[in-house]
């Protein structure tokens, strides 16, 4: 597959929605957002989504410009309705606040409502341990996963994110749908023209389907089976009802033509400054001690060694920014039409660079 | 199995730790916590328990009478060192505090350092929904889960529970351990003589085992695989790393008769105070709006109605209160000589009252 430079991809990705009328800051988040998931290997969350962003902001699905309301309710308690922007920006601006609200405070939450997809909810956990904070954040999503017990999706895939730093580059970053897998992976395995592995979903008669475009009309089926969907609900119940955003069916599909009116979807962010509990210092002391303990464990033979969640992310992301990312034809179609009809410069890719 | 009134039993777990030397005050956060989880079917972390939490106070091993420092941060976090004492007592005191300080500031998170096994997490979820607050509570557990691609036990079977009320008694309350089964089940089976089902653990040399004790030596697996592993680090950081306890295999297993010094368990909780966010009664409205919509999806030929966790836990605890707590003869005869020695009333059971 053809590779992109991870820069040239941002510039692409910024230029084209301040073409559509976005914000340069506004657009310069989206991007950063996009490309970080491509560079960190998680492609169905990256520049793929761009097309169907701009088509409903195109549509007025998804508001360009919000006038997103803070309400800060007490020194620790933000609630926010994002006026149906995109959920990156939303949230980004939305955790900023939470940061100095929990440096000030010692722990801060942020519920949202009246937002879109926010992209990785990694994302945010790694902006917090920039700052060295620690974060977990929850979103909900369009239905995906069955109650425990049903046979139809109602829960979205409601992922669970938390991030703590480490004093080093490589924060400890733990990102996970409460699905058997991201509803993510199976629009790209779709947009791929692949089929899914058996366990992952059912069709929307509860029968299993390796077809990506029955699954995603079915339900995924959640991670652990009874603890999973258990899970997926309590982030439904922060992230949803909470925030007094949409929860279960009533948040609505971007992918779905037919559905009308603001998606809805609500995010949920809790912010800990490390500082109020203990010094920052000796955290790092133990964090990393407890990372050392943790890779001297004897490994299985097909293992090469014990890596923490976040390691693998951030040498993707590394090498991703020398060698570049990887488009399949069907992305790299996408996004060269949409450069073309905005008269926006797509970039050439490496090899073909490399060849001139 | 004979059946024993529970109000008995609370009696009889009260009398023997205020026998040994416990204030009645804490003996009787202990025998509500006990009795509790077995009224609703948790029998692995109930009654069973009282032998070795006995033991561990004569020998030392944990503080029956705890000097327990709370160190008030800020109005959101409280940082709690439990003096060796039993974790239901630390927490009960800890999570007091910490409904005062959300209810003042909307969130409070409180860090629990040098304390033992507090029993289930979804007791304190309980007491939170009592006065409407939300709960989300975590602690750390002697080593019973590998890091994904290690062999041996690592990270404990790291409970994380959530509470939310719903303005009636049948408040939403999640507790699942982040393995497949709490170990809990694992050391409840050993005591029953029963064997373990094929994928609950793997024995001392990584290998599959369906014996209990070989389970207990080896590491049970975490559930959803590479997904579960993250959540038990994830707790464990919060739990071990944040408060200043001990995290991985430093926290001893008060089980283990070779192991000396404090068991140093970590807890993390986090107290929401749902009003500083939105209306309460809007918050019940819409939380029983998402259950009733939950209960009309289609369900699976086999289940009769979808439920929510803590339907099954509440109903189970009305039974329990009208037909009585089973034991089983190992834990009946263990209770009995205990209060043989100790000189306190072990209650009849049940059948053999109605017989007389």
């Amino acid at each position: 597959m053809p590779r992109y430079k991870a820069e040239e991809l941002v510039t692409f990705c910024s230029d084209l929605l301040t073409k559509i009328g976005m914000s340069s800051e506004n657009s310069a988040i989206v991007a950063d957002s996009l490309i970080k998931a491509n560079l960190e290997g998680v492609d169905s969350h990256g520049i793929s989504r761009l097309p169907i962003y701009i088509k409903r902001f195109l549509d007025k699905r998804i508001n360009l410009e919000p006038q997103i309301d803070f309400d800060q309710k007490s020194p620790s308690v933000l609630v926010v309705d994002g006026d149906n922007g995109l959920g990156h920006v939303v949230s980004y601006k939305a955790v900023k606040k939470g940061f100095d609200m929990a440096k000030n405070s010692g722990i801060s939450a942020i519920a949202v409502k009246n937002s879109n997809h926010f992209g990785t909810a990694s994302y945010f956990c790694q902006l917090a341990c920039n700052e060295n904070l620690a974060c977990i954040a929850f979103t909900n999503s369009p239905p995906g996963i069955a109650p425990w017990g049903g046979k139809s999706a109602f829960y979205g895939t409601n992922p669970i994110a938390f991030g703590f730093p480490t004093g080093n580059d490589v924060p400890v970053i733990i990102d996970l749908s409460t699905s058997i897998v991201a509803r993510g992976k199976i629009i790209f395995a779709e947009k791929q023209g692949t089929r899914i592995p058996e366990g992952w979903a059912i069709d929307e008669n509860g029968y299993p389907t390796t077809d990506p475009g029955e699954a995603l009309k079915g339900s995924v089926l959640p991670m652990g089976g009874a603890k999973g969907a258990a899970l997926a609900m309590a982030v439904e119940i922060l992230t949803g009802v909470l925030s007094g955003a949409a929860f279960g069916p009533n948040v609505k599909n971007i992918y779905n033509e037919k559905e009308e009116g603001n998606a809805n979807v609500g995010h949920f962010f809790i912010i800990i400054d490390i500082e109020k509990f203990m010094d920052l210092n000796s955290f790092f002391h133990s964090i990393n001690d407890l990372i050392k303990e943790m890779k001297l464990v004897p490994s299985r033979p097909e293992i090469e060694d014990i890596r923490y969640p976040g390691e693998r992310r951030k040498s993707a992301a590394d090498q991703g920014r020398i060698n570049g990312i990887e488009l399949s034809g069907n992305v790299e179609k996408e996004l060269s039409m949409l450069g073309e009809a905005y008269n926006v410069f797509f970039p050439s890719c490496i090899e073909k660079s490399a060849a001139l």
